[in-house]
C-alpha cells in the first residue's frame, strides 16, 4: 500500500514510518521540523539529539533495506501540498502534522496563533488534497482523548445517541477541551465531519490517550532510530517528566490533588492501532472514530508506579504536591470506552514495571543531558 | 456605553451602528470591505450601490447629529487590532466581521481557505484583544442557526442536558453544519467556549436565523443609509432571491422538494436583539446563547407568500422546482426553541404582506439594475 505520513519526524511519525515500511508498505514521510524548531526556540530540546529526517531515512535503509522517502516542507502551503500529492498518490494518509503541546498553545499570543493556523490549515489542506488528488484514499487522523475533556457521563467512541423530548438522533460525542491545542483538534473534527459528508471522504479519527515508551520492534539496537524523548513541561507527558525527575533526584511534582485521570498507551500499541486502522479502512463517506488507549491512571497512581519502579534502579524518589498551573478538575468522573480497537485485534502492551525500568535506564544513560529547569517552568495554561 | 462594531459596513453592521448611536451610545465601526471586494471579484454586487463606510458616517452625522467613527482595516492582522483597541476601549463588542456566504465558502480552494482563515483568525484576535485590553467587556458574537443543522430532536438555545447511562451533564447543543461557512461558526463557538472558561470572558452568542428587510427607524428617507441588498446566489438569502426573481419576471426557483425549513427574522428585530443583549450583558465567565429568529418558514411557504404579495404590485409569479445544488435534507424535522429573547423584551416584527410589498416596491425602483445571471449561477455546495 502507498502510505503518506504527515509529521513523519515526530515522536510517533518516525516509528510509524519504520513500522509500516518494515511491513512492506511504500512509505513517504513529510515534515517541516516545526517541533524541532519550537523546542530550540523555547530551549526545551529532548533528552538526546537525533539525526534529521533525511539522515534517519538513510540509517533505516542501511539497517533494514527498506526505503522511506522524506519530503521537507510546510503543509500549510498549498504549493508544497500539490508537489507532494502530484508525485505520490497515497492509498492511506496518516496525519500527525500538528503542533501537539497544550502549554505551548496557550503560552502567548504568537504561540496560540501558530497552533491555530498550523493545525487547522494543515488539516484543511489535507482534506482539499484528498478531494482533488486521491478521493478514495483513507485518512487516519490523530485526534486526542483530550477533545472530550472530563465529562460527568461515560465517554463513548466518538458518537452518542441522544434522546431528548422523546426523539432521538446520533451526534458527535460532545467535545469540550481544556486548552487551545485540544480545541484545535475539536475544530479539526468539525471540519473533517463536514468534508466526509460533503465529499464522501473516508476517515478514521483516533482519539488517542497519552503515549509512553521509546522502544519499538524497529529501533532496537540503534539509538539514532529512537523517537524524541521530551521531558519538559511543554512537550513532555507527565509520565516522561516523572521518569526524568526521578533520575535527576527531584521529587515528583503533582499538580493539585493528583486525581486527574487520563488514558495511556504504549507506543507499540499506537503502531498496532495505526496498522489495524490502515488494513481495515473506513468506508467511503464514513467518519470512524476510535478511542485509542489501553489503561487509565490518575496522576497519583502514576507517581506511585514510578516511585516503585525507581527502586529497581536503586533510586529513592519523593512525591510532592504543588499548585496546579492548569485549569482542570483535580477530581472527576472518568469512564471512557475503548473496546473497538481491541475487537479489531489490538493486543495491549500494558504499563508494567519492566517498561518503566527500561525508560528509567534509558534516562540514566543520558542523565548528563538533563537540563533541570526544563522540567518545570510554571507556564500558566490560562 | 462604548461600543465597537466589527464588520460595521455589512448588511447588519451598518444598521446596528446607526441604531446604537441613535440610542446615545459611543460607536466605533471597523471594516475591511471584504464583502464589497468579494462581490466585485465574483461580479455579484448588490441591487444598488452604496457610499463607502467613511461617507456613510458623514451622511449619518449630517442627518442625525450622531458620531460614528470608522476604522478601515483587516482584523486578521494583530497590529491593526492593537491600534483599534489602544485607541478605544469598548464596554461591548458586536462581532459581525466574518465571511458570511455558504456557497462562496465551498466554491473552490481559495474561497474556502479565505473563509476559514478570515473567520477564525478574526474571532481569535477579538478574544485575544479582550483578554489584553478589556477583560470586562461584553462580546456579542453573531452565530447562526445553521450551526445546529437540522437534527431530529428539538433544538434548545445553545445548550443541552444529556443523560446517558443514568448520569447527566450539560453540553453545548450538538452542532453539525452543512457548509464550510457554517462550520467556521461552530469552530468559533468551540474557541469562544474555551476562552470563556479559561479567561472568564463574558460572551453572548446569537444563533441567528435568516434576516430580511432593508428599512429600520434610522434609514427612512435616505436611501444612502440603507443596508446592502444582495440578491445573488452567493450572498442573497432565498427571500431576497425570490423578491428579485418576482420583479425580474423569473419563476421562483425551489431547490428540490422545498421542505427545507429555517428560522427568519426582520432586520428591525436583529437590532432589538443586539440592543437587548448589550443592555443586559452576560456575566463574567458566562457564554450565554440565544436563538435569534421569530418565525420558521419552509421554502415552499416562502414562495407562496411572495407569490401572493406580488399580486399587490400587479406582478404574476410562477413557482418552479429544480435540482438541489446543496447537500441538505429537503424534508426534515425542525423545532428550535426561541423564547429567551422574547422573555428579555423582544417585540417581534413578523413577515407580513406589507413587509414583502415594501421589499417588492424597493426592488421595482431598482429594476434596471438587476443582472439576471447573478440570481442563479449553479454553484455546487460540494
Amino acid at each position: 500500500m502507498k502510505i503518506l505520513i504527515l509529521g513523519g519526524d515526530g515522536y510517533l511519525g518516525w516509528p510509524t514510518a519504520m513500522n509500516l515500511s518494515a511491513a512492506g508498505h511504500d512509505v513517504v514521510v513529510v515534515d517541516n521540523y516545526l517541533r524541532r524548531n519550537i523546542t530550540q526556540e523555547e530551549s526545551v530540546e529532548p533528552l538526546y539529539a537525533l539525526p534529521n529526517l533525511i539522515e534517519r531515512c538513510k540509517i533505516w535503509k542501511a539497517s533494514s533495506g527498506h526505503d522511506v522517502v522524506p519530503y521537507i516542507g510546510d503543509l500549510q502551503g498549498w504549493a508544497f501540498v500539490e508537489t507532494v500529492f502530484k508525485s505520490f498518490t497515497p492509498d492511506a494518509i496518516v496525519h500527525y502534522a500538528e503542533q501537539p503541546s497544550a502549554p505551548y498553545s496557550t503560552k502567548d499570543h504568537n504561540t496560540a496563533r501558530l497552533t491555530l493556523t498550523n493545525n487547522l490549515l494543515t488539516t484543511f489542506n489535507v482534506l482539499q488534497a484528498m478531494h482533488m488528488f486521491c478521493p478514495n484514499a483513507h485518512l487516519v487522523k490523530l485526534g486526542t482523548m483530550g477533545e472530550y475533556g472530563t465529562p460527568n457521563i461515560d465517554i463513548e467512541e466518538g458518537w452518542l445517541n441522544v434522546t431528548h423530548n422523546d426523539r432521538t438522533d446520533k451526534f458527535l460525542f460532545p467535545r469540550q477541551a481544556g486548552s487551545l491545542y485540544h480545541t484545535t483538534k475539536i475544530q479539526d473534527t468539525d471540519m473533517i465531519w463536514l468534508h466526509v459528508r460533503m465529499w464522501g471522504l473516508r476517515v478514521t479519527d483516533l482519539m488517542q490517550g497519552l503515549v509512553y515508551g521509546e522502544y519499538t520492534d524497529e529501533n532496537q539496537g540503534d539509538d539514532r532510530l529512537l523517537p524524541h524523548f521530551a521531558y519538559d513541561e511543554m512537550f513532555g507527558t507527565v509520565l516522561n517528566r516523572f521518569i526524568v525527575q526521578a533520575i535527576a533526584g527531584y521529587p515528583l511534582t503533582i499538580y493539585g490533588k493528583g486525581g486527574q485521570t487520563r488514558g495511556f498507551l504504549n507506543i507499540k500499541d499506537t503502531l498496532q492501532c495505526i496498522k489495524l486502522s490502515i488494513e481495515n479502512p473506513a468506508d467511503q463517506g464514513e467518519l470512524r472514530i476510535f478511542n485509542q488507549f489501553t489503561e487509565t491512571f490518575s496522576v497519583n497512581e502514576l507517581a506511585a508506579l514510578i516511585q516503585s519502579a525507581a527502586k529497581v534502579v536503586d533510586v529513592d524518589v519523593e512525591v510532592q504536591t504543588m499548585e496546579n498551573p492548569r485549569k482542570e478538575l483535580e477530581e472527576h468522573y472518568y469512564n471512557p470506552a475503548h473496546t473497538d480497537l481491541v475487537e479489531m485485534g489490538l493486543k495491549p502492551n500494558f504499563l508494567t514495571e519492566d517498561v518503566l525500568v527500561e525508560l528509567l535506564q534509558l534516562t540514566l544513560r543520558h542523565k548528563d543531558n538533563i537540563v533541570q529547569d526544563r522540567i518545570f517552568r510554571n507556564v500558566k495554561w490560562a
